[in-house]
């Protein structure tokens, strides 16, 4: 059983990696939801918070994993809104 | 303490509702990766399961909820890419 709670943390940890290589790659972040990566980035900067405070060091691990792609994709979300203006 | 957790899940939960909508509005999943969604699916089905098996109603809560807006996610992009062949 413990199988499947790895194999789900480590499907959820690194999902975000493609979505942010794509975005590098193709400077296209039209669709992407620039809400969804505030909420998503500040979510996971809480997890984060809340594993050093509880000295979880998989929820530690895991979330500065997450946060890496995700702010990435932020980061260039932001950068072509700001263009745009 | 435990209101920084409750955060966290409310948002990372939750976060994936802004891209859902954002894709039924404008039908424009183009920068949007297959993959990331593929993998992210995947994952949030193995913590339900993981969720069932320990009968643990907050994790079987929380990611029911966040499967919603993903597989729509997935299911608008998977029907871009089909249409496109």
């Amino acid at each position: 059983m413990e199988y499947i709670g790895y194999l789900a943390a480590f499907c959820t940890t690194f999902a975000f990696f493609p979505q942010a290589i794509m975005a590098i790659r193709t400077k296209d972040v039209k669709s992407i939801s620039l809400t969804m990566y505030s909420i998503l980035c500040f979510g996971i900067s809480m997890w984060l918070v809340y594993g050093i405070l509880k000295a979880d060091w998989p929820l530690i691990l895991a979330n500065l994993i997450t946060l890496l792609p995700s702010l990435t994709i932020l980061y260039l979300k932001v950068a072509s809104v700001v263009k745009k203006k």
